[in-house]
């Protein structure tokens, strides 16, 4: 499935996730180490706990030097134009729906290769995509914003169980791919954009 | 020793540790999604650490169906009917008490068939039966709760202390596992009754 | 390398580490149980990290015995003596920076016994001495501490560098091994010294 598109969305994807660690460890005035760890764990946290959940040893990203490089040249570049990139939010947002779609994919491809059942394999997927997010919060001392607010992991959870759909019918697999990373993409931009959130639901 | 009984306290015990990362989510004003997450963690989270740290990949509850159906039906049970669930809440510390020395003996046991020496091995135990409260907080941007008042791993130490004492004298191992289970059941429920927590120390 | 003088030094490294870790436990007033937790968690916890993401399970500390007594009669020690250790700060923080170097190298030589290449082994080296510090510092609800002042982490980074720069030359490898020790030992001592800090990036 790694055709050069899909490819180029992981880098966005990647590029996306790290500068918004970047900017949550400027909030709380990092130094400079503090920043990069917080950018690598909010791109490769999300991974990492997939691969050690399911045994997938050593980890991702110890052999992936394109992440690598990638994370270290997003905090690089984002530390020093920051202001800049602040301008160009509504792109990053996009890069970071797209990775959200491509990453929960590639997390549910690995469970099913594993040979997990469907529940598990969007388990894995959702985890992919979102926990990154979750070990940023809880190194900033916060509780994790998807816990909070706004449609996110549900995107994941509902791009997933559209996966498991589509491949039943008899449409290429490449094709589900690709509608499946499109579907929680857009299904993030529609939550944004109308402002959905899930219910809080309090003891009466 | 899984025979129907210690299966059914499995069953409660999973319940209760769901539902009490429920009711802790809820606090927080988390929207259902984040509850979901928090009631799983809490549940599972012990023992997703002790399988990490001794390699049992891909660690259990990705096999264990049960489990996940009765976080879910925990979890979802709770969100609708919390309000009667609160007037429930001697039953749910029973089920919480049975849970800790279950999980308590479940997790040495693991430790024992991998060749680990006794104090590992009850730490194991420990580790599977208080850690993911330990998640749970973390999550929920607190200090853990049991590094701070009553007893509660110290009940799945001296318990998991007993299992050694007893298995060296002629008592049969499924009773010395009930025994334990009881015992370690036993100190929680006198701690709480009568108020018991360990000395804090402060710098002089 | 594990000559009787690493030995000692790995022995007094993971004291000054536990020891800073109940004084950290101590200051949330924590009870007994929550005390030794962190004392542990800040010994091994990098360790832990380290092993887990390069699949090294059982974890290393589950097979070392020395490291637990050690942790637990300091921690003992400290809990005990604690107003006496205060006076031996400039002990503890010389132990400590000890301990850095040898956990930095101790970490990266693992990481070439993997076959990773140098930039992942400083990486993984860096992990090992500083993230047992993380833990704490999440498990006591506060953002962790080296990623906000002091020169810590960078004392790995550079120590790592220099281990595979003089590993080029002629010098003995025993030799390269105790001179990058006593440079991240140094440079943390420099650091402190001087009041040395990383700066900061704030968001314009």
């Amino acid at each position: 499935m790694y055709s050069g598109f899909l490819n180029l969305i992981d880098i966005l994807g990647t590029f996306a996730f790290a500068v918004s660690g970047v900017f949550s460890a400027m909030e709380r005035k990092l130094d400079i180490f503090g920043i990069l760890i917080i950018s690598f764990v909010t791109a490769i946290g999300g991974g990492t706990i997939r691969d050690i959940l399911v045994g997938n040893l050593p980890v991702n990203w110890l052999h992936n030097d394109t992440a690598i490089w990638v994370i270290l040249a997003s905090a690089l570049l984002t530390m020093v134009f920051g202001s800049y990139f602040k301008h160009l939010n509504t792109f990053l947002f996009l890069f970071d729906a797209l990775g959200l779609g491509l990453f929960t994919i590639v997390g549910l491809e690995i469970g099913l290769r594993k040979g997990f059942g469907a529940g598990i394999c969007i388990a894995l997927g959702t985890i992919s995509a979102c926990f990154g997010g979750v070990l940023r919060d809880v190194l900033l001392n916060k509780v994790p914003l998807i816990f909070q607010k706004e449609i996110y992991a549900l995107a994941c959870i509902l791009g997933g169980i559209a996966y498991f759909m589509l491949k039943r019918t008899a449409i290429n697999g490449d094709v589900v791919t690709g509608l499946c990373i499109f579907l929680i993409f857009s299904i993030r931009i529609i939550a944004v954009k109308f402002h959905l959130s899930l219910p809080q639901i309090t003891v009466k």
